[in-house]
């Protein structure tokens, strides 16, 4: 039982929309993820996802609008909602989402994870 | 579907020990913090907890060692692990916890909180 600190894990890697497992509690995990340039549009059909940006600016399009974060800011997107998230520069970014939940949910890309690494 | 500012948030309300909800998913809470002085011994045990320190020092006692966190750390307490928040100062903390959870787990004290408000 290990306290950890943000910034050292976000120094141990440096690929993009590649999150790695920094905690699990209660079947969900706490991801970090460092985010530039696009994601893709995608949705989880049964998890909801908490996206907290720690660092940069992270804006998550939604079909309807966008939201745009800035460190100490948090959005959570509902099960079932299209997302797109952007970051025009490099972003850092802690998720929280179920053990379960899909990288790109409900489709396949060449960016896709399918087995998360923990840092 | 809003984002959350957390600072903006925490300026709503001035009590220690008292969190506030500030989001749900996934039949969790994100709740907001204010840490001064001591909390009490007590364990959950069925769920486990998520500290994340945003301002200011908070030392979570353990039976065996005390865990000091800063801005940008945290800590998750497995069930059934008794712990004592414990703040010299001040101190803003995000918590990921089961809704369910309890607020003094095991125990029940003058300072329990049974009913946790929205902000």
């Amino acid at each position: 039982m290990e306290k950890v600190n943000l910034s050292e894990k976000f120094n141990l890697f440096e690929e993009f929309w590649t999150p790695k497992i920094a905690g699990e509690l209660n079947d969900q995990y706490i991801k970090l993820a460092k985010t530039k340039g696009e994601f893709v549009w995608h949705k989880h059909d049964d998890e909801d996802e908490f996206f907290l940006v720690m660092h940069g600016a992270l804006t998550i399009k939604l079909r309807d609008k966008n939201i745009h974060l800035e460190p100490g800011e948090f959005l959570i997107v509902p099960k079932g909602v299209e997302h797109k998230p952007v970051s025009e520069h490099e972003a850092h970014v802690l998720v929280f989402e179920p053990k379960n939940t899909k990288h790109t949910g409900d489709v396949e890309s060449e960016i896709t994870v399918k087995k998360f690494d923990w840092i």
